[in-house]
């Protein structure tokens, strides 16, 4: 019997258009592992509904009777359940730097994404998640969200020095994880494909190699990443 | 028969006062390795006279008849030729993300431990490397020396902000290479080791969980790192 697979993610008004950065690692994941799964793509609010409130933040995983949440945990399982199949960390050391990864994307690309997309991925929700999301992130970041965005041209100048450490890295191989992806890719493509979904917004440099990098991430796996088109 | 190995390194003035940060990274990899080792640290102007001139940069290690350049081929070179002992990378997945781990520290750390501490590097050295280093980087870098430190103090102010990454991460897990060292905490290691060598600035913030983990990096291996006094 061939257990199935089901991923929760995010969505706004249009359900073809999921946009969240964690959500499209572990989209990226589960086509590295080979594995098949159905994708339910949900609105903010109606998160803590599925599952018996398992999670409030989507990717939540439901693998037969196992459900887990956390796009890092995720891969870690996926890892594990599936050892066959293509390695997301290729051994230890790299499921530990990619902690690093995750750090380094989350301090250093997330926060500048934010303060240049928030009123975009505000835009795409539905009535009742544009409510929550305004109120939840005014508090969460401390000011309204037309506050935040008020340097976003700078941030969008700015944004391709901050991809120098990737540029360099390109320098020498063609992914994070060598000459193939692995999952500190995924976690990286995650965050520009938000931005890419919810924007549009081109965030490269002229004949940026972290432009080519993103370029054949996006045709990885079935170009799964260029099945949504950008905004 | 046990082959010797010869690490050859920088020293200044006081030979030693070892200070490159890739020459720190290696003195840490052969400790890793559990290696004896000679270190022979150089003037910057006596590297081309040895080895019949096999390379412009330190370091250099020879171990028996082979001689390896280059601190990241090094420790490739150290897991391959020593598989028995410690790995410095716990599978290709760790040595293709210490890739990136490498271009961050190398675009992040390093352009601004320049602008803090290139005068005090110049003061280590003996009056021919003096001259030496003074031409060859007020050409590498377009400016005299005391432009490039012009904002020197700004410098040491933001520099707790350029750890932001390594300051996440440790609040999942103790070394980027997890519940121990791997290569990639080396070349972090290197870079600010290389500042406390040559400045002794603090370039941490108040109660800094990457302070704790530089503590215990100048602590591992018989406390190698911690063998050379801060300035």
């Amino acid at each position: 019997m061939t257990m199935s697979i089901t991923l929760y993610t995010l969505c706004g008004r249009d359900i073809s258009r999921p946009f969240s950065p964690h959500c499209w690692k572990t989209v990226l994941s589960l086509a590295h592992k080979g594995l098949d799964f159905e994708e339910r793509p949900l609105a903010f609010t109606a998160i803590p509904g599925i599952e018996n409130g398992f999670s409030k933040t989507v990717p939540v995983l439901r693998d037969g009777d196992r459900l887990v949440k956390d796009s890092f945990e995720i891969a870690v399982y996926l890892d594990e359940a599936y050892p066959d199949q293509p390695s997301l960390f290729n051994g230890e050391g790299g499921k530990a730097l990619s902690r690093f990864v995750e750090s380094w994307s989350q301090t250093q690309l997330h926060p500048a994404i934010v303060r240049i997309a928030l009123l975009d991925i505000h835009d795409m929700l539905d009535d009742q998640d544009q409510a929550y999301f305004r109120e939840s992130r005014t508090k969460a970041l401390g000011a309204a969200l037309e506050e935040v965005i008020a340097e976003r041209e700078a941030e969008i100048a700015a944004f391709p020095s901050r991809l120098e450490p990737i540029r360099k890295m390109l320098g020498r191989q063609p992914f994070l994880g060598g000459e193939s992806p692995l999952f500190a890719d995924y976690i990286v493509f995650g965050a520009l494909q938000w931005s890419r979904v919810a924007s549009g917004v081109d965030l490269f440099a002229a004949k940026d190699p972290v432009r080519d990098w993103f370029e054949r991430c996006l045709d990885l796996h079935g170009a799964k990443g260029r099945s949504v088109t950008a905004a």
